[in-house]
């Protein structure tokens, strides 16, 4: 028979059982955090009609997206999950309390030129505060702290979260007159990473914007140091505007709230330079990066939107919302070797040595169960060395070996795999030494 | 603005948090279960190559598929969890240790007529084990053995697995050389309970199938009793072939590991008239019925097939799966009113009485979480009436109200929201009181 090549799309991951025991623990400690601090689960269908995923994209996103027709529907997958919690919250707003808060642990789908470090299929973990009407400014904090309370769990090293402020931009260009090139500038800002500060003023000038203009986006951009500092900077940076007064007076109640929350500025810092490509966000915005891994992009994304389900409602549902993108972060620790593999899930291999021991082995195994241990039974009848070599190869720590001797007399031997070590012992005494 | 109705596509299902915390509690449920008996997790993508998910398909699979082209892939979304299985098993022979366990989780897809019960996207949850040429049967046991436990630990009431095995029919229609006919007497035979005796001897006359041979697959069908008893009356039923042998030894062999592994006879019954419409089975089977609810549909179903991923390789890999179709459960509990949607997911809502004490009800927040107990703060400036509206609306069964006094003296106030009861102390006094 003609056999098909078993393989994936490219753009797809998926993993051998050692690595998606490590990306499982990854996720679930994130859903662990985000419930500890009162954010309620929710799943949204992976296909929806198009009309309503796309009722307000464009551009990159329609060209990205997977859509086709079947029988009279339109259909899309997801291509992020806060269009689903936009739609979500504006059909079922009279049976959420406000503000609402929801976490969401699924994938999203972007058909993209495959490249290192993009997948088509990917997954998000999003949290989302929504209120009704209005929402006040410290959630903007909160959402940041439990997103750097998540990243200190998962134990990826050092990261620093950047924080800015729309309106200190939309400010600054209205101050300089130019608030019509703002898509432009936004762009450009984006870039000033890659390009640098002189590439970036050359763009600017490409643009029609004046060397002065230019200079003084720059000089705003430049602005560091410590959030204190960064703010008193933008006090005397000679924009005297409300919008972006307003956008210092938030961003120093984020500051002030981070610190009410415990978060050491080590783990967040002003920076002018985000702009987030989406122009749905009106205020705070947030990027995260791994401390010496800048380069690869943010692990950690959101921001602050004044009208979250605008196309779907005449509500006005003000929220903020921080998404760590989970595969991507899964894929960048994996090439730079800073995930641990050995964790198996399995606690116990439990090997019979003959099938008259099979009873017991089982007997055995459920007791191990019931006290909360993981445990495999090697079933099949092969020689004694390759029940070994099965124990070596599905690298489970404990093999607990059972002959006619460890039956008759109800014990057995327990067999720790990593040092060789073993010992005989009735199976209430092995408990402890598997639970170390 | 014209608005887009927030609506999902028909047949989909989408929870409000209460439900999606029951659905949730029960996916966690399955897995910590499989887990238990040492199943390791599987993640494939929802995506594949239209070629490679359908190498084995035909017939109404090919019909019900999501299937489009996108750039130069013809793509299709998996509609069960088991040819992904078959092609992680294929692409992957040589990483793995056989016998191979493993558990998935995950969202399948079928476009079909939505009806009552029936979903275009729904959970299926796995497990299966993969032997390498060959699979000992006490594994057909032993799946049985863990879906029976996962049931149990669901409290779902009461629940039987009926099996069977695939021989004893192929075996019979042998002994009656009517082996040619063995797809319309399976389909047949699966109308049993809805036609009853005579329905279906009438529909396998139809098929050209004579009396005494349709006589003789309805008495077959009609063998009753304890797995004992049934073993018995097959034995006497007068079909001496080795196929049917087989098939009487297989079933033993299941009824007796059952019995190793604990699981009273009250879980399980040996059904002939079960028969899985699938082509792949080549042993045992089996369909789980909620008792009561059996006209319902299986709940739980599988079986053992002899060439997983022929369709991918020459290697024999032999199996043994069973799949929960949760989707599916939930629907059925939740309308027969047999869930608890009281349960949140939060256990405390702290409330600050002004902004001011903001500061004080993050520490005490804090202080909660990690005491491992879920703890949000109500951070909205409102009037307090409409604070406890939303203490009462999200059902967070604890309240701990903070006021200037309570600051001052560092203590809380304490409110049971159920009883209305309230009670002052420090916070570290209130643990054990939100813990029972």
């Amino acid at each position: 028979m003609k056999k098909t090549s078993p393989k994936l799309l490219s753009g797809f991951m998926e993993l051998l059982p050692a690595q998606q025991i490590a990306f499982n623990n990854m996720k679930n400690t994130i859903a662990q955090t985000y419930e500890k601090f009162g954010f309620m689960p929710m799943d949204t269908p992976v296909l929806e009609s198009a009309d309503v995923l796309l009722a307000k994209a464009g551009g990159e996103t329609e060209k990205q997206i997977y859509r086709f027709e079947k029988g009279d529907n339109d259909i899309a997958l997801r291509f992020d999950l806060t269009v689903p919690l936009a739609r979500f919250v504006a059909a079922n707003q009279n049976n959420l309390a406000f503000p609402f808060r929801r976490y969401q642990i699924g994938k999203v789908y972007r058909g993209e030129r495959p490249q290192k470090g993009r997948f088509r299929e990917f997954y998000q973990c999003d949290i989302d505060i929504v209120g009704n009407e209005k929402l006040d400014i410290i959630y903007e904090a909160e959402v940041a702290a439990v997103i750097i309370e998540t990243l200190k769990a998962l134990n990826i090293g050092d990261f620093v979260m950047n924080i800015s402020n729309r309106k200190l931009l939309s400010g600054l260009l209205q101050g300089l007159g130019i608030e019509d090139k703002a898509t432009d500038v936004l762009r450009i800002i984006d870039k000033l990473d890659k390009v640098g500060g002189g590439g970036m003023i050359a763009m600017l000038l490409a643009e029609g914007i004046g060397l002065p203009q230019a200079n003084a986006i720059l000089g705003f951009c430049n602005i560091k140091g410590s959030a204190r500092e960064v703010i008193e900077n933008l006090k005397a940076f000679g924009i005297a505007n409300d919008i972006f007064n307003a956008g210092i007076s938030e961003l120093a109640a984020v500051v002030s709230g981070l610190e009410n929350f415990g978060i050491p500025e080590k783990f967040f810092a002003i920076n002018l330079s985000i702009a987030r490509g989406l122009d749905y966000y009106t205020g705070t915005v947030y990027e995260t990066f791994l401390v010496g891994k800048e380069n690869v992009g943010s692990i950690a994304s959101g921001g602050r939107y004044d009208n979250l389900a605008s196309a779907y409602t005449d509500k006005t549902l003000p929220g903020v919302g921080i998404c760590i993108g989970l595969t991507r972060l899964f894929d960048i620790l994996r090439a730079n070797e800073m995930l641990d593999f050995s964790k198996t899930l399995c606690d116990v291999l439990v090997i019979p040595m003959s099938p008259a021991q099979i009873p017991y082995a089982i007997n055995v195994a459920n007791f191990f169960r019931k006290n909360n241990i993981k445990t495999e039974v090697f079933f099949e009848d092969v020689k004694f060395k390759n029940k070994m070599n099965y124990a070596n190869k599905s690298q489970i720590p404990f093999a607990v070996i059972l002959g006619e001797d460890e039956e008759k007399s109800g014990i057995i031997t327990l067999k720790n795999m990593k040092t060789s070590t073993q010992i005989t012992c009735p199976p209430a005494e092995a408990i402890e030494n598997i639970k170390k």
